[in-house]
């Protein structure tokens, strides 16, 4: 199934895509919240699983406004320096630990939305990623356990604003800034996807590729990062985990490559989906 | 004003601290969500003042849990290496930015919560700190209104496990593990506090003295603080600015000094409250 939470006449809802159309699971499922809430419940899936065989849909997709995925994740994890192409480009190399860094949902943006180019500054880049959404919570979980909690996968776009992210030695505001991450365009569930090692992501500005990776090249792969992670703090549903981003980055590249308004780019991923998002300027 | 949220008979609810008792506003006050919209509403906290001005309380406030002040944040910034000395005794000095991290909400404990020693590391360290909690909202905000954004300042332990903090160049996982974030008692209301620089933030271990400092010694003070982060996010009311911790913390001691089970960890503002946490260990 492809999963999206999206608002449509203005109210909040959740539903599967089928085709170009939307079915309507909110409706549906009164007493599941929200999609976090639906993708931890596995009695709860297999019902949407059902009503959405016998569905041709509600309304079509695009009639409603996608939201970014889960619309206010707990929380979201993300990873540098992940794969080694990557950290060989950045001038670092991959160490016993992962590199982590925290994302507030306030930044996210829907698949379609425009991403927010700063007013203080022109160095807005991109940064294609497969993004986890954790399903079942839990601490401490070991890595043999842990694709047990992904409920699925989507496309992330890291956007950074590289000069505020080495305004110090910590990414701090760089990677937190307005409407600069940009999640979707839907959650493909897990059992779509029978070895997340075989996804490519690509990255394109202005159709462009400028990023390629393969998810089997991974430093820190899926169950490693899970399980890292649970020791530390408890994965909650809906909780997003970014797995890092392939080599091509704009701030790396001769000259260096920046977000224009009027650009758009996309994060590919075959078997997953495509988010595209066009950059606009911040308004003054 | 005295704010605090809590939880009473298992029902969520947000009241003032009037001596030994809570005025119960959430009851009084059906229209306001919660803390977080009270503090963003200039008639609500009026009409809060005088509610509080005319009861002798609803119940001792030792009958309701408290929350971490704001129960659900959307975000806590805090702040690095932001008082000389500390910068000192960390290897570190002071730059042109702040040097901004990030915690997760889910991190959070109240007065009183245990903080939670990691299964997976001794080395859980204190950090006293003055935390802000934004009133009214907004962007690229001058370091000259700022303080009109303030509603107001409460305690924080940014407790830390120093050895994760390192795993990577990013303090990462080491700022965001479960149950180290504790925030409280209440938030005082910036009308009470005239001047925050004068206040003095202190911690104790055991009763001991560890760390004092001066708020008028931050590197980079709150009105900087507050302009620097809204050029890259939206400030939103209920959010968390945690100011940086004093000289003192324990791992740069010597010997080191950990946080062990059975110690209580206290952060007293004079004129702001004591902020008293338990440590136990993580349960296997």
């Amino acid at each position: 199934m492809k999963l999206v939470s999206y608002r449509r006449d203005g109210k909040p809802g959740f539903g599967a895509v089928a085709g170009e159309a939307v079915v309507d699971l909110s409706a549906r499922l009164p007493g599941v919240a929200d999609l976090a809430s639906l993708v931890a419940d596995a009695a709860a899936l297999a019902q949407a699983r059902q009503i959405v065989a016998g569905s041709s849909g509600d309304c079509p997709l695009a009639q409603v406004e996608l939201a970014p995925v889960i619309p206010r994740p707990g929380k979201i994890i993300c990873v540098g320096i992940n794969y080694v192409a990557h950290a060989a480009e950045a001038g670092r190399t991959v160490g016993e630990y992962p590199v982590i860094f925290q994302r507030y949902a306030q930044t996210m943006v829907a698949h379609g939305a425009p991403l927010i180019r700063p007013a203080v500054s022109g160095h807005f880049d991109f940064e294609a990623e497969l993004a986890v959404v954790i399903g079942k919570g839990g601490a401490h979980i070991a890595p043999e356990n842990a694709m047990q909690h992904v409920a699925g996968y989507t496309c992330f776009n890291d956007a950074s604003v590289r000069d505020w992210q080495f305004h110090t030695h910590q990414y701090g505001m760089g990677k937190n800034f307005r409407g600069t991450g940009a999640l979707g365009p839907w959650l493909v569930t897990a059992d779509e996807i029978p070895d997340y090692r075989e996804l490519t992501v690509q990255g394109l500005l202005n159709g462009e590729s400028m990023q390629k990776g393969k998810l089997s090249d991974l430093a820190f792969d899926i169950p490693a990062l899970i399980a890292y992670v649970s020791r530390a703090l408890d994965w909650q549903p809906g909780d997003i985990l970014a797995t890092g981003t392939p080599s091509g980055i704009g701030f790396k590249r001769q000259p260096p490559v920046f977000l224009q308004p009027g650009d758009t780019f996309e994060v590919v991923i075959p078997g997953v989906g495509t988010l595209s998002n066009p950059v606009v300027n911040e308004e003054a």
